[in-house]
């Protein structure tokens, strides 16, 4: 995640602005990701990512997007055999901790909620309108809502220890070994009788 | 979380200064908490916190370490049925989120951990040597020290999503609700047959 040292042509600007803020919220979360230091790690200057891109939300939003395309994956679990979608949703979620590029994606993604009111609400948002509010709908009533953040619960939490925090032995354990450890619990949170009160 | 204004005799320094620390750390994570800003709050001179808990680190030790005792009560867990150890963890750790001063210590070492390394290591080190691996030595092999991790995953997760960034409906499912639906996740990573590699 170190400064490149590129200096990008017109053409190659908004790029640099998209990584150089990728970076920066990985690093250092969204608080403390200011637009004049992703400026100069990109190698641009303030007022050109302010033309592209808007606001420092809507760079965030830009940023933590591009490279991953949850939804388009998650639309896709429906359509396999539903007794292993946890499985699938785990695996899925692997790969981008296993992809540097997602991976710091992420990182920044949960780093900035955890510490930030607005890129939590910008999250709180994403998570009802996108990934959370599509999974809802594929699943059936009663607790049509609860399971899909049930699922991102267990996910960030593994997440947070394995590529974050990196507690062993789970940061060195194999894919295979947490995947058989972990898709039982997505499995049921998805598709099981969760015996909760019928409000939710 | 605001500054309150009290001003402190020489034996109410010390727990004013860990006071303003937790609130500091929970506001801001371990790495924003500035040894000056944390005097400030407490209304000391910073070199009298300095007296008191040396660096910032030992600092940040004692500030999340205080008002919680979680050894004690994950000592007394293996005391009661086996079949309901899941639910109990569960219980103790709902009720640390419904406790202000508790839940400000967990936000701020999760705030702390996801976006600082030296807090992130301090999270290991306890992890290895208090909870987990206190955890660790009451469960049988193989796989034991992988499930208080397992565990550790889905409430670190549990805790992000319901009190820091507060995704619905999870934030205000009442406690039995989540009860319900976690418990038999923790049961299961510490008690049941996981079907891993014997190399772990």
């Amino acid at each position: 995640m170190a400064r490149t040292g590129r200096r990008p042509g017109h053409s190659g600007a908004r790029q640099a602005i998209l990584e150089a803020a990728r970076e920066a919220f990985c690093e250092h979360g969204y608080d403390r990701a200011s637009i004049r230091a992703i400026a100069g790690r990109a190698r641009v200057d303030p007022a050109l990512v302010h033309h592209y891109f808007g606001t420092k939300q809507q760079l965030f939003v830009a940023a933590v997007q591009l490279p991953l395309q949850p939804a388009e994956v998650i639309g896709q679990l429906p359509d396999g055999d539903p007794g292993t979608v946890g499985e699938r949703l785990i695996r899925f979620y692997l790969g981008i901790g296993d992809n540097r590029g997602d991976r710091d994606v992420v990182i920044g993604l949960l780093r900035s909620a955890a510490t930030s009111e607005p890129a939590a609400a910008l999250l709180r948002q994403f998570a009802a309108e996108a990934g959370i509010g599509w999974m809802a709908v594929q699943l059936d009533p009663p607790n049509a809502r609860l399971r899909p953040t049930l699922v991102a619960s267990q996910l960030i939490g593994l997440f947070m220890l394995r590529y974050i925090i990196k507690v062993e032995p789970l940061a060195s354990a194999s894919v295979e070994e947490v995947v058989a450890a972990v898709a039982p619990t997505v499995q049921r949170y998805l598709t099981a009788e969760l015996d909760l009160q019928p409000s939710l």
